[in-house]
């Protein structure tokens, strides 16, 4: 049973939000040929992007070829749309969210959602992720790692994660408007230093402000291995030993993070083994980022190239520990 | 053998260059009592110090207890003053890099010395390097990793980098005036997140930009186990891969990165394993930011702690790759 956690997937088409509602950082979808589209943001192209995007069975001819049993399908970060209103930012979640729950209920076996949410007006992001896991049978939310340039421990937040903990929804926790961008205009280097940088904020912005000791049960699993997070983290514990005065937990940064899920998208074995030695076996998921250039093939290769794993741990690794961050166990 | 590569030293007391050149971001010594002072910015406190960060003669006394047989001192990186103009920054420079030059003059056996220059003007930063080697006797110069916000492959630098090169100057590379600051208010992450992030994107500049390929025996060493570049580097080889169009260079970002040196201050036994599976045993140096808090005491317990290293391994981890770097090998 293999599970790639980390998939992105956006409609084939809908409606012209910068027409509807004005606004230049709405994206919209642009067909180029039958299978072919680009995503347009402020009348550029944001992304080129083919039919496996938006088509199921597109999706399910790589995952029969690539040896993919389940992937667990996230809206593109672009439309989070955290900077808008909430009235059209809730009606672009909807058409996600939608969207995303037909296609699982279309083919139940192969799909599993995650839903998004308007996260800058909180009451808003509650009900919609209550529509998500209730009404649409969504397995969890995908959040950025800040609103509009406010950390995750933005004390406005803590009643959308007090809810994500009572309702038991799991969190995929994605990095966008990444720090430092000022400072990252060549090589392209916002998607290679910006997000796995922006990434460790989100995860040590939820562990340093204490949010992680108040919700002990919230369920977290960050893309692209947690970015430079697990890394970095002997440095967080040093700090928390070193500035007493600074202490807003009990125990040090990583033992809360212990509680973290991470994906495998760091495509060495070396990071795998770090991660496993770190945080162990049980806290690692398979992500590609299928369908984008970045992306993995086949998912889960790194798995399968990291020597010494016991077969018990690379089940866990490969499907059973998505199944259960999920809530989804047989 | 035990050389603690990363210690910072500063004058007891030097010029108020606010009062003499104007501007308000120069640093100045306040002594607070005997044995301690705050190094004062802009008419705040910078950071409290103990006459450990000025006092050779302190130095050597925790050198002896913590069993560190050679301390090479740098400069602190608020002293750097790449904002100012070229005169007074000069001056500084000058001021620091005598000071250190007259400490190794006193105690040659315990101490050897890094310079700084003035990197916001390449020619006067290649005058004082010539002096800081060939009249002043010290062995490499301390940079930051960035000029203004400007990346180190910023092209104004190359002259700086190509007389590097022909003249064997190591570098030490240094993380100030990290990327991301205004998302990094709180809980210190300016230390602990911004430097770890900036470290990478200064050792990423160098190897994107081609940098590294056109001057193949540039002797570059970072701090703190190079932030978090050794383990986001996998990620920077997979944008080479996919980005085709956006290469400067023949070989994958860490084809480039073999050639690099990074210290020990990564407070972890496991990161130690990590950087010595990337980059060999050959590649680390002891560091411990002496005196200031983040350091490790004793320098290089990380070392000690670190199993299954060879004998010969622990040697040159320990002393011998630092005394290489610097080319003072005996």
């Amino acid at each position: 049973m293999r599970v790639d956690f980390h998939t992105h997937i956006i409609p084939e088409d809908f409606p012209d939000f910068t027409e509807k509602f004005g606004g230049e950082r709405w994206p919209t979808m642009n067909r180029t040929c039958a299978c072919g589209a680009n995503i347009m943001v402020a009348g550029k192209v944001f992304r080129e992007v083919t039919d496996q995007v938006w088509s199921p069975e597109k999706r399910i001819q790589d995952m029969d070829r690539e040896g993919v049993d389940i992937q667990v399908l996230s809206p593109i970060p672009v439309t989070f749309s955290y900077w808008a209103d909430t009235e059209p930012a809730m009606l672009m979640s909807k058409i996600q969210n939608d969207f995303i729950a037909e296609t699982v209920q279309k083919y139940p076996d192969r799909f599993i959602g995650l839903g998004t949410v308007p996260l800058q007006d909180v009451d808003a992001a509650i009900r919609e992720m209550d529509r998500c896991i209730n009404e649409l049978g969504l397995k969890g939310i995908e959040i950025g790692s800040n609103v509009n340039g406010a950390n995750l421990d933005d004390p406005r937040l803590i009643p959308f994660f007090e809810m994500c903990e009572k309702w038991r929804v799991p969190l995929f926790i994605h990095p966008w408007e990444t720090m430092g961008r000022d400072r990252l205009p060549r090589h392209n280097f916002m998607y290679t230093i910006g997000m796995p940088s922006e990434t460790a904020l989100a995860a040590a912005s939820l562990v340093n402000s204490g949010l992680m000791e108040k919700f002990p049960n919230l369920q977290v699993c960050f893309a692209h291995g947690g970015g430079s997070f697990p890394y970095i983290l002997p440095r967080l514990d040093k700090g928390w030993e070193v500035w007493p005065h600074l202490r807003l937990t009990t125990h040090p940064p990583s033992y809360y993070a212990k509680n973290f899920y991470f994906d495998s998208l760091v495509y060495d074995p070396l990071n795998i083994k770090y991660l496993i030695d770190r945080f162990g076996a049980d806290k690692i998921v398979v992500g590609s980022d299928y369908p984008f250039l970045l992306r993995e093939i086949p998912p889960g290769e790194v798995i399968d190239k990291t020597p010494d794993l016991s077969e018990k741990d690379r089940k866990l690794i490969l499907g059973e520990n998505a199944l259960r961050f999920l809530n989804c166990e047989k």
